[in-house]
């Protein structure tokens, strides 16, 4: 009854016949100036600009002026010769050099090639405004940066700013397979129509690339780790090549996944092994072949060994002689292979948390410069919360990237309005204490602490064929998020978040206020409703959708109980000395601090620890009954967070409310019954009563067993 | 260079700022009125409309004239009471009453439950314009036909216009998998989000219905005909429910593909024979259960002993047999079962083409009323062009449907514009000569030749998540005429694609006449460069993408050259008296003139003859000439398609002119590659030349035998 009620009134929300905003025009919704005064500011420059070259990336540049100038005042600009009264002025450093002083000049130099200035300029009296870079890409980002300022109300023609990105590639995994299915993708199916290609263009090529550039990703890998080597035949490197075209404009370079045994599935060898003659002879002719379809081309993204997946290990070579032979491929290019350091293998080990340091710490120095290390922030899997992964300052003479994950395969899938931006910066601004005492996570990414060039930060996409690309509009916050942090990842969260919100939503400043609440209280929610106080890996097996601490059986550490080691005496994963001592991995503070469970953080205390159900937190309370009250307070977090939304209706777009709205009652339902499920089956354990001041879980833990979702999202179907 | 040079035209196209359509609105984008007297006529209608009665059905018609009002009039309608100048009535006969003379009312009343009448009524001196039906499912229809009379610059207020369908269940069929892929989907993934149901509603389950409705079309089955049993379980009942809701007051009812075994495989019965009195009972609750979530659901539709999947056969059972059980289930409920006739065994036969009236003939006379066969158009499987279905006019006693495929499974999938209604004309206006001598399919069909008043059009849908529904813009055409053809199986192509046009590129009578030129050219194009001359089952195997006339081995009734038989003597199969005699299955004058290579139309001639090479045709050309004229015919008049649209730049909206152009390109070469392949293979069997007023078929035929497309759509993923 109640939710035929619901469906009624949402019902009456669809169906109104209003403009409604469906998510497709993402944060570049140019909407109309309302202040009278910017709107007129905006005018003059529209009506007036004028471009010091050109190349394909102005032509670019000019389409997203004509977008932004109908939307924000209805009007097409006017391209002026530079004596015509030209008021916007747009190139790079050298095409104006006349213009600017040498100190200007050296200013905007030091800013690199991706950076740009904007700001106003005296040229005989007249005021002018300037958008430089040091290349058209520079300009791109420097003019992406300009519409956002106005869209936020925050341009002034009088002041100045300049910016330029911390990270050399600031890239996109899309772990999207040739069927398009994607997985762990919650928003649809892939975008890379490739049956499609190269023939047909589908529009939303371009709209993605506007998004990417506006944000300053610079790279995109288009297909899955777990990857296929069917891609690198020549029928798909054009179609790739059409996307590559499509892209190059807009600054993004294009990779592919390589699949190390591609030289015995498609190269009719009987061997992939790294250091065979006729494999290195293979790889070099693929690349090559690629090259000549696509001269910008960015090189390759491995997972090998790891999961299944093929690499150097079964020839008895180590991952540097499997990377530097890639390496040696892409070189002459200026190509470069991103390895990932996510790899266990397919034994057993004791601790699957130690096995990259364990692999990856002895080959320090071993790489080629053009191999970067792709590390996760974490050394499980994108759990909900992980401590920074020990491999971040434990090597010295390698490159190291990160890999964050945007699709939120562990944090709700398309179902939960999760912010993962505080999760991000928790981990960059962790300390390392390693190369040097103060260094952090930031600064190993961003080549500082190590004196690195090639630097990486990689997100494993979210995007979709879903009308919104993500599937769940605040997905789309995680992407903006994203970008922000690879540009400089020493941003804020929530003043990401504001300015999301503010381009999203509008300026309503009682709007933007709650939002900001939700999302900055939501990703801490999660944690507390899923896996609270260090625990991690409890989901459902396969899919990963919802609570599975009972799973057992089959590979032991793809199971939930391998990781929470819940029994009557107590519950955690003890990777001190006395366990796995995967904490010796970190720099001695940490695992000195660490080790002791009254002086760890709490939020990893089960991470590191197994400990009694009674053993006393710093609250006074015991482990048990803190469990018990961090599941419920998650719920009653999420249960907020609905109302927080629902007191907005009339203030957002009625799609995006009614959109959001029905989301969020699922995620409170989610939210309940992870809480219910977790509770319920460690309760078989700690055979304890709940703490007095928690709402009760309900339910019956054997239902909760019962549930199969054999049709979920994001993995491969079940036929 | 070529392809470099149409990408960067085409990318200036797709970037261009302009509010592209993007074909989400299909037909129903109310656009400005333009006719200034039409406006006037428009706004004084939608400034006072009145309804008589109140219903869920008037709620969305309300909401669809208030999208129509913005979009015609930029303006909101006014909803009056009766007595405040309301000018436009909206009501039911009944409602209506006491306004309308006798003989009105009778001349409505006999339009039946679905038909509406509108037009000028004249109350006490005062103008009005009234739409009226006897339910307010027909008000509904009649309110969309207004809009449509509005859209296309028709309306007049001053004549009236009644209508009524002439079949019962006008219906889509989904081959939707609870994953989202679609058997047989070119147009993306299934739009029925299971996985986000009951909780989330997603808009397009709205636009869908409204769509639907706006042709009349009035019953879908939501999944795959490969039925999996999942779907009949309690939590997905739920899901079904809510889109059963949703659907409701668009008179839209909703049926479920029912999987035979499923008492087997969630009953945990170890039979699914169905004289077992548990099977009954299996079936009788899991109906029960359906109808008490959803009252009015419409019931089963089964594939059953078909191409591996289980049916009553497995236990000694006819197809009787087995739907009669279900249908007494249904009965108590009202609901129907829609048994297809698409079977054949495990075993092959001789001629696949025999099988449904070797089984359905005998059985004539032993369904249950409440039992309807579904009929392929043709015996074999939606080929380029079949003959109509033997089955048509073989059994009087037993109701027939007809199953039209609208998704372009053998014509050209997404990539291709090949406007299927002039296809089915063909079909529906072929003669039967039984059950009398001028009987035709579309007598079969409407049950006027039978007398039958459980009536059903099926169209195989070719709707996905593609933001245009349908892939191809020009699928909407399809999906538009097999809504028009099941309303009214008597209408014109010509007309309904005039009608299609107009309500999709506007009324610009140059565009409107080059368009219907290619829309109207293209179904006799696809089968020239396909499979002319009666020629069929040439296409690639399995992902049925692109030509395979060479393929063989594994099941015989698979393959191409079970049906092609070409020999160096000949080619064709031969289905007379001397070969399987599949023809004497038809009535005896249609038996007596095919049987005669000299009389039987030579659109049929290799369907149902084997024929030497120089066979002479009408023309006075041989066969083997004949079959080169015509590839080539096909590949040059796509050709001309592709060049009758291109004329069109600048006539058309800049997103539908470079979508249908891109896809004309790639139309032209999968019609070169068509004729090349097939001409350079039966070459290999008629050792000899090309005629001379050919274009000669290039490429080698090894090359084409090569390619492989293992990501092609519409097929379960190669994992």
């Amino acid at each position: 009854m109640k939710n035929r009620i619901v469906l009624i009134v949402l019902f009456c929300l669809l169906i109104s016949p209003s403009f409604a905003k469906d998510g497709y025009k993402l944060w570049l919704d140019y909407q109309s100036i309302e202040n009278p005064n910017l709107a007129e500011e905006a005018e003059k420059l529209f009506e007036g600009i004028y471009f010091f070259g050109k190349n394909s990336t102005y032509e670019v540049i000019q389409k997203e002026l004509e977008l932004a100038s109908k939307g924000f005042l209805n009007q097409n600009p006017e391209f002026k010769k530079l004596n015509q009264n030209a008021r916007l002025w747009i190139g790079t450093r050298s095409e104006l050099s006349q213009y600017l002083g040498l100190d200007h000049q050296a200013k905007i130099k030091a800013l690199g090639e991706e950076g740009y200035w904007r700001g106003p300029l005296n040229q005989e009296g007249e005021s002018l405004y300037a958008i430089i870079g040091n290349t058209p890409k520079g300009v791109l980002y420097g003019v992406f940066d300009f519409l956002r300022s106005i869209q936020t109300g925050t341009f002034d023609s009088n002041s100045e700013k300049s910016d330029s990105p911390k990270i050399k590639l600031r890239m996109l995994n899309h772990w999207d397979n040739l069927d398009r299915t994607v997985e762990r993708g919650y928003a649809g199916f892939s975008i890379w129509d490739w049956h499609r290609l190269p023939g047909y263009i589908d529009p939303r090529y371009i709209d993605y690339a506007r998004a990417n550039a506006s944000l300053g990703i610079n790279a995109v890998s288009l297909t899955n780790v777990n990857a296929n080597a069917w891609v690198l035949r020549e029928d798909f490197i054009e179609k790739v090549k059409v996307l590559a075209d499509l892209f190059r404009p807009y600054g993004i370079q294009v990779f592919l996944t390589a699949r190390f045994s591609a030289p015995m599935e498609m190269g009719n060898l009987e061997t992939a092994d790294p250091l065979d003659t006729e494999v290195k002879k293979f790889w070099k002719e693929r690349v090559d072949l690629i090259y000549k379809e696509i001269p910008d081309f960015g090189g390759f993204l491995v997972k090998a060994n790891s999961e299944g997946q093929p690499g150097p290990h079964e020839y008895g070579r180590n991952h540097a002689e499997g990377a530097n032979m890639l390496a040696e491929a892409l070189a002459p290019h200026g190509g470069i292979v991103i390895w990932r350091a996510f790899v266990y293998s397919h034994e057993i080990d004791e601790d699957r948390h130690k096995q990259a340091n364990l692999e990856f710490e002895p080959l320090d120095g071993k790489f080629m410069d053009n191999v970067i290390i792709q590390v996760k922030n974490g050394a499980i899997d994108f759990q909900p919360r992980e401590p920074f992964h020990p491999l971040f300052g434990a090597v010295e003479e390698t490159n190291l990237g990160m890999e964050f994950q945007i699709t939120q395969e562990y944090l709700g899938q398309a179902t939960q309005l999760v912010y993962l931006s505080p999760m991000w910066e928790e981990i960059l601004q962790s300390k390392t204490y390693r190369p040097s005492p103060n260094s952090t996570v930031a600064e190993i990414i961003d080549g500082s602490a190590t004196d690195k060039e090639l630097t990486l930060m990689a997100g494993v996409s979210n995007i979709g064929t879903d009308r919104n690309w993500t599937g769940h509009l605040f997905g789309q916050a995680n992407w903006y998020a994203f970008g922000k942090l690879a540009w400089d990842p020493y941003q804020n969260s929530a003043e990401i978040a504001e300015e999301w919100i503010n381009l999203t939503f509008g300026q309503n400043p009682e709007t933007q206020r709650k939002i900001s609440t939700i999302m900055l209280q939501s990703h801490e929610a999660a944690v507390n409703y899923m896996t609270p106080l260090g625990l991690h890996h409890l989901m459902g097996r396969s899919h990963h959708y919802g609570p599975g601490p009972w799973v057992e059986g089959g590979r032991a550490d793809w199971t939930s109980v391998y990781y929470h080691r819940a029994d009557s005496e107590g519950i955690g994963f003890d990777r001190t000395e006395s366990g796995s001592n995967a904490l010796g991995q970190y720099a001695s503070e940490i695992a000195y601090n660490w080790s002791d469970p009254n002086q760890i953080p709490e939020k990893f205390l089960l991470w590191f620890h197994h400990l009694p159900w009674d053993f006393k937190l710093r609250s006074g309370r015991t482990l048990w009954d803190e469990i018990g009250l961090h599941y419920d307070l998650g719920v009653k977090t999420a249960r907020e967070m609905k109302q927080q939304w629902d007191s907005l209706h009339g203030l957002v777009d009625e799609e995006q409310f009614s959109h959001t709205s029905q989301l969020l009652a699922i995620q409170v339902q989610e939210a309940e019954w992870w809480r219910n499920a977790c509770l319920l089956y460690f309760q078989t354990f700690s055979n304890r009563p709940f703490p007095d001041d928690i709402e009760k879980p309900t339910g019956d833990l054997e239902y909760y067993k019962s549930l199969r979702f054999p049709f979920a999202p994001g993995i491969k179907p079940n036929w």
